[in-house]
């Protein structure tokens, strides 16, 4: 029975506590084998079935690139529409994105179709493939900020038309696309409380059923 | 800037390499203050917007655990109805759960209603709000394997279903059912692999788009 010490325990809560969504970067370059050290916790994550559906493409050509980039512009100029007052005014004040910084960018896909594993616990709950990546993926953001360096994850996309932009695979779903580099700054509180947009709350009694 | 040492780098790495899915339990209790320990996990997850979507149940009482374990039941039955032969055989053979034997279960849901947040980074990609929930559960499991705790998530579930029984509020979605105790025993290969179901994979080279 492997054993973990209480330094350890005590420096994993102090990651999950400096982990952040990262959306302002320094432009210096990450080391490529920085980069695939934190890759490596994809391989080492649990899936449905042992169905490994994670699906990796690094965004880095300058076409592949301004498709993003012009995709979240328009999300996020229809995301401001739906705010009035001073939401849309704090709404439109936050930095959403690191696109236009992060030297390293990874579009995330599930491969819905894959054979692997047989379909074993994804029959009833399809969906759990797609979580076997976003599993993968916090493994990821994990390793990262071990190693220093900050992931940010953009969700104001129109998925679809993406990843017919990009040509992707018709059976692969993005999940996320990922913005990686060095982080300007460091907070153990998110973005988005220290800008007054929502605060953080603690977690309530477990109830039972 | 927190840095991280080496050491603390390797040991998060035999962390993902040692957490496995468990479904082989001892059945003596877990410590309450060992599980709230873990369960803080869940408040420092990443969630889209800061909505902090996650909803969870302590699955406790005879009723709500047998409503469980006979939905599951008829699940890995229709489940086994899909497979031939070999393939068949090994999947009767296979155990899927341990919900007959560990001491904690607790049902992780999605409120898709919250306002927390203000729907923000959730309009064109409202799974998102699921994906927040599967990070905190990710976070969750390793904070449980860094105490020496084993989690088993069971998704052969008819979802729907097993909700309307535990009469769940309607906007919540069934994200995971975890099994929660002491492993019987220990392993860095995932049992699927070393029963024979399926081989992980070693991550191809990430390609360039």
């Amino acid at each position: 029975m492997v054993q973990f010490s209480d330094a350890f325990r005590q420096d994993l809560a102090e990651l999950m506590r400096w982990r952040r969504d990262v959306r302002r970067f320094r432009t210096d370059p990450v080391p490529g084998p920085v980069l695939d050290r934190c890759l490596q916790s994809f391989a080492l994550a649990p899936s449905v079935g042992l169905s490994q559906p994670w699906r990796l493409r690094r965004i880095g050509s300058a076409a592949a690139r301004t498709a993003a980039r012009d995709n979240f512009r328009a999300a996020n100029a229809d995301a401001l529409r739906g705010y009035r007052g001073a939401r849309a005014e704090t709404y439109a004040g936050l930095k959403l994105s690191g696109m236009d910084d992060a030297p390293e960018q990874i579009a995330v896909f599930c491969d819905d179709a894959t054979t692997q594993g047989a379909g074993l616990g994804a029959r009833t709950m399809p969906e759990t493939r797609r979580y076997s990546v976003v599993c993968a993926i916090m493994q990821f953001w994990l390793a990262a900020r071990a190693e220093g360096l900050g992931v940010g994850w953009v969700s104001i996309l129109d998925a679809p038309s993406l990843c017919a932009a990009w040509k992707t695979p018709k059976d692969w779903t993005l999940v996320a696309y990922l913005c990686i580099g060095w982080p300007r700054d460091d907070d153990t509180a998110p973005e988005l409380e220290r800008l007054g947009w929502e605060e953080r709350r603690a977690m309530p009694p477990l109830e039972m059923l």
